[in-house]
């Protein structure tokens, strides 16, 4: 079980037997951890359910967004423990028409709470060597130095986390497949407004463009590599 | 209602109400129809239901896949009668290695059948004066000119069918948006093979990227700007 | 005469007349003009000869870096007249691996200094409204969002200056060609450290991807536009 | 002596004294030989003088062409012999709009011709398992999945052979300098209509974004590495 399976029709899960297993494409031997869009305005300043948090932050993804920048946490500090070079992904406002097709909302917040609202989580945050990139579009990739970035560092494999599952991290992990890098998203990383899109969002990447494991599988995976012994196709508990 | 209501968890419709009702975008005046991976393979060679179109073509859709490319070829007759220019987009196999992270599959079909497979299907083919462009990954603006052909044309607004949903249609989406075009995508003529995939990208494009609409208000939409009437913002009736 | 019959072979020469005179391709209706790299560092604080200026700025142009600007200076002053938008593009340093293939040199320059040679030079700087643009490549098109920022502009039509012709400019050029915009050159808004580079480039990008002008041509060409009226193929005075 | 020189003016050789010697960036571990258009249209299907060739070919390099692609050839054979990896590129002519800012010429030449125009020598001619790539541009990376290829391959350096210096090969050079490869440009297997134009824009290419070696130096560097030993940085013999 994914989490996935609560959102298919019967006839989904029938064509899924007929379709046959996904089989995990496995990881390559220089992975960089690339965090995309891991601001306070999607998870608000405090801990609350999505729907407290939304009356002060519209874009809030609640608690389920706090536990995923928990778990980000984790895997982040590991990362920086065996070597693995991390990427942060963030928002331009430059003055560009916006990617967005969504009228901009009227908003009574303050300028320094939106300042603050555009910072990068404290858990998560870039540290001295860390290369923050910076976006004005939903992936990571377009219209950003990312691509150039990997390949001075000889990447061949791109573990994505951060938000939102159907937006910019689905976007982001299209892009990483395009561009031939193995790509592989812990599902307990990513975070959502919407269930639905959440769930479906992880099974189309599970299928096309990555494989879906968790925060535990990838830990393992970075580590294994410090270890000098070959990673073992990582899969997430089931 | 659009269809992807009955895909939303009872948090998502609360969600949805809170977040408020998404405002067309609206469409501008020089639009271009892009049809995307419209082959025989992903709808078999006869009209079946999916589980019987798959025994030899195991990525069909079936007769949802069927339905669509009838509509898409009536809309891509009024767009050839309006003198909206029309781009077919299709994967190109040059013996790079694929994007996708799927396993191939073994395979008794012959040679013959498999570049059948390949060729679009009459109903939506390319005529003279149309350009086709071949891509090596899910979007049709990824390693492809498909941006320079639009910019040439000075083309404001991109019209999408085609297949996957929640793949090569959906990443084109993504990427049409992310340069600035406006996005409209007829929601019966995109067709895919897993019924949860296909509604929930469409209700994460028509959130983020696209209009979401039909074939009938895209078909009104070139006819208005081809009587030099303003096109207004066009939506699906509901 | 442009300036470049200097540095062609007498062959060259022979070989122009047979390949036959280079017509000009003329521009569009909706211009915009972008600044490419016009920093302190490669024209010193203060006005002086390039073997002076290079004491301090090693980088710098000298003296037909500052007329360049002061050309720039007076076509920037009509585009924000007659309403063409403006785009600055500048370098970023974020980290990355640097794209150029040059061994850093040793610098006793303070940090102060080494801020103010990376501000854009007061006579060319931004106002309020005109999109920045901050690149890692050569080309201002090469991860940024320059393509999309004119696409969502209708842009058709791309008039360059800055520096160094035989570099960041060069390439800008070549890659606004490449995404099918219109492109002209200014020839006094172009400056290099070389100047067989300089006059060599101007050469190339005339022949094969923009009209090189002058700055005259190209202040007439934005106040025909802005009058309403057609402009005419422009061409440098000779 | 690389053969530049004479083309620089009296200050230009003073400015490379102060600015200092061009050190060598030096290449990587895992190569691509990359052949850039390297049509009969440019050579003519017969080695004859430049002024000659025009006649049949107006596009023609002449015996200076015909040079360089016996030299590649030689480089081409050693790169099968050693593994190293190559890709064509060449044009593609789909309907699109050309990039060149050039007025089609009237042309008397049959059909037959013409389609052996855009043959690629035989010389130099793809064999089974080497990809090639068709592009719509100046440079092989824009508007094509090149980036994409090498970086399934992890290749780590470009060494990049073709034609025209001052246009395709040239664009070739600076893409892949600012994909952060390695790049490396043998002169003797570089061509050009315009010697003013070939000299220049591989002065340029060295001072920024390449080594330029020769082709011999590049053979000695593939074979070092196939046998397992550490290339020193390779440099053309003066």
């Amino acid at each position: 079980m994914y989490g996935w399976e609560n959102f298919l029709s019967e006839r989904d899960k029938l064509h899924d037997l007929q379709w046959g297993k996904k089989e995990l494409s496995g990881f390559g031997s220089k992975p960089a951890l690339v965090l995309i869009d891991m601001y306070y305005s999607v998870v608000g300043l405090t801990r609350e359910p999505i729907f407290e948090s939304m009356k002060t932050w519209p874009g809030s993804t609640g608690l389920e967004g706090w536990a995923a920048v928990d778990k980000t946490a984790e895997l982040l500090a590991v990362a920086r423990e065996t070597g693995v070079p991390v990427v942060h992904v963030k928002g331009l406002n430059n003055g560009m028409k916006p990617w967005v097709h969504r009228k901009p909302r009227a908003s009574t917040m303050s300028a320094e709470m939106k300042r603050k609202g555009e910072q990068i989580c404290d858990e998560v945050a870039p540290i001295a060597g860390e290369v923050v990139i910076e976006k004005t579009a939903p992936s990571g990739f377009q219209g950003t130095p990312l691509a150039f970035h990997l390949i001075s560092m000889g990447i061949d494999t791109v573990i994505l986390c951060g938000e939102s599952t159907s937006g910019c991290l689905r976007a982001s992990a299209v892009d990483a497949a395009t561009h031939r890098f193995k790509v592989g998203v812990p599902m307990d990383c990513a975070y959502d407004r919407t269930e639905a899109s959440h769930w479906m969002n992880l099974y189309d990447m599970h299928q096309k463009y990555a494989d879906v494991i968790d925060a535990e599988a990838a830990k393992s995976y970075f580590r294994k590599l410090a270890a000098g012994s070959e990673p073992a196709l990582t899969r997430m508990a089931s």
